[in-house]
């Protein structure tokens, strides 16, 4: 199919830069938004993002050969069940972007379980602190991971057709189970939400008593709690949709938080090291010290001294490259000082900042 | 007393750069250095960070006005005991650097209770990602707190005589009982690194059944795991030397774990809204978010646009001043993109910062 009618609902971040994604590689298809709030709307036109915008979620519907819900988990949920009340083109592909998957992709096989509907589950795994239409980015998911998982509703062509549509969007698609990414994703990013707002309330609580726990929080303690200033609502909706994995990841922390316990107790000095020197072993080996991870960046690290406009120095030579961040790493006892991290969109970006820098500077650059 | 002696024993990173200091401001008194490693005794005499050296512990410790003990903790208590045993001058003021305070304290009133010494325990936050007198700095404590617990073995004048000695480092003085020293540290410090390597452990097994594990962790899982790598030995001995505290940490969190885990079961949706947004409430209100903290830093955050050498431009207005670090801080869903943060050693960089950037650009400055 040449021409297709993409209808987006929800123009947040990721909608309106999912739409903008399609429209690089499809220019021809046609994009519908729907957006409760004006604002966004208007800007999702005065910006191209949409080609027509409606705030009846229904009305468009009728009209699409994909349809995206771009909305908060339970009006993604919504939005199923209103779905499958509506008369929708034959074989219409539908999907959507919420951070859990099995719930979802129960509800449209559920809902959609006598229709001639395809669903597949997604999760783009990008985004930025900004928020709504206007912080709309074409490259928003280029290199990320794009997480598609495959339903009762789907088959390997769904997927295909879907990758095809969203060819734009240059990230990386990975077809997973939809409860394996619920279990994955409470390991690596909902437990941790959890952890670090429990830690953030009782250092907050032990602040009454102990006054300068307020005032002696070092780089660490701030790194582990930055996510509890996330947003409270998203993240109650993914905890409750994610509940049996969750429930079990903190079960399981529960034990090994009595096993350190115990070795403390026990004066078990070979126990202890032998548990953070494990700990660091694991964490070396992970694929956070090497390309790709979630961040998708192409990182090298420079051993710099601790002298004025070093930084300026090597970002002078980087002139003209697009650089996604660079941070000092901070090892060992507490902060300060370090090897200077700078992480690119791509291998070739990486490869010419490492040449540019050894060959002009006498820094050692390290890719990991 | 216009000239002293001061024995530094231990020549690492933090030794070395306590000698440096204290060399700024009193250039007449004699440094003499204990190390057990020849290296570092040699990089000593050729920095002029120790005018005389040694590898036997007890040959300079009868010489000395002031003994500084900056080894392991469990060193510095063999080493207590040793100095117990020795003729040492008479008053003579004993400090170390230990990251646990009670232990040491508690050490060093039994073993000098019936002696003519003074002992005052220190705990200098600072570190860098090098070791040893080669990364010797005399900046490294500028602006940092630098913990002073007084000791039955102390009187008011000894503290005050210890930060005279000690001025040159340009630290921030804090005095501070022993044992809260070692509570706010179980939970600002100590505790944090139990959960960053049960974290990583905890991910490391379930990657071995949940492959994709080793791949989707992202920004905030690789912040939370951060100091899972820091040194084994070092943090076994601070665990077993402060173990009610972070016993008490651990019991504590495991009822913050159950209490969160019971809301979840409950599909208590308030309760779990209420738990993330009371998190975010207390981390904004901390002074994590100011000046000071452990870090000493001044911090400006710049609401910068996506666009290429946008950070060049920044650094180039402001050549010639000292960045302590420099990052661009990922917010919302996952990363990418934000506000640059760029750290300054003082309130009078980061003033000049804000003027120069505001007036050459034009992005938004702001100083929390």
């Amino acid at each position: 199919m040449d021409h297709k009618v993409i209808y987006v609902a929800g123009l947040g971040l990721i909608g309106s830069s999912v739409a903008l994604g399609i429209k690089r590689d499809h220019p021809d298809y046609t994009i519908l938004g729907y957006n409760r709030s004006e604002k966004s709307r208007q800007i999702a036109l005065e910006r191209g993002i949409a080609d027509e915008v409606t705030d009846d979620f229904t009305s468009f519907a009728p009209l699409a050969d994909v349809i995206i819900l771009a909305v908060p988990i339970k009006q993604t949920i919504a939005f199923i069940e209103e779905l499958s009340r509506l008369s929708l083109k034959k074989n219409v592909l539908i999907t959507d972007a919420g951070s859990t998957k099995f719930e979802i992709v129960k509800a449209a096989e559920h809902n959609f379980r006598h229709q001639p509907i395809r669903f597949v589950g997604s999760h783009p795994m990008a985004g930025s602190h900004k928020s709504g239409a206007i912080a709309a980015d074409v490259n928003l998911f280029e290199n990320a991971y794009y997480i598609l998982t495959p339903t009762s509703l789907t088959t390997e062509e769904t997927i295909e057709e879907l990758k095809g549509d969203l060819s734009g969007l240059r990230a990386r698609f990975i077809t997973i189970d939809a409860a394996e990414h619920d279990r994955v994703t409470s390991q690596i990013s909902h437990f941790p939400h959890v952890i670090a707002a429990s830690l953030m309330e009782q250092a907050g609580e032990y602040a009454k008593e102990h006054e300068m726990t307020n005032h002696f929080a070092a780089g660490g303690f701030r790194d582990m709690t930055r996510i509890a200033e996330s947003e409270a609502g998203m993240w109650a909706s993914i905890l409750l949709t994610n509940k049996e994995s969750v429930l079990d990841r903190i079960e399981d922390f529960k034990q090994r938080l009595d096993s350190v316990a115990d070795k403390i107790k026990n004066q078990d000095v070979d126990g202890i090291w032998q548990y953070f020197s494990h700990a660091k072993t694991i964490r070396q080996e992970m694929e956070i010290h090497k390309r790709g991870g979630l961040d998708s960046f192409y990182d090298i690290f420079i051993n710099i001294p601790d002298e004025e406009d070093v930084i300026l120095t090597i970002l002078e030579l980087l002139r003209g490259t697009s650089l996604v961040n660079l941070r000092i790493n901070e090892k060992n006892r507490d902060d300060i000082h370090g090897i200077l991290q700078i992480s690119f969109k791509n291998a070739k970006d990486q490869a010419h900042a490492q040449k540019v820098i050894e060959r002009h500077t006498h820094y050692k650059v390290m890719i990991q």
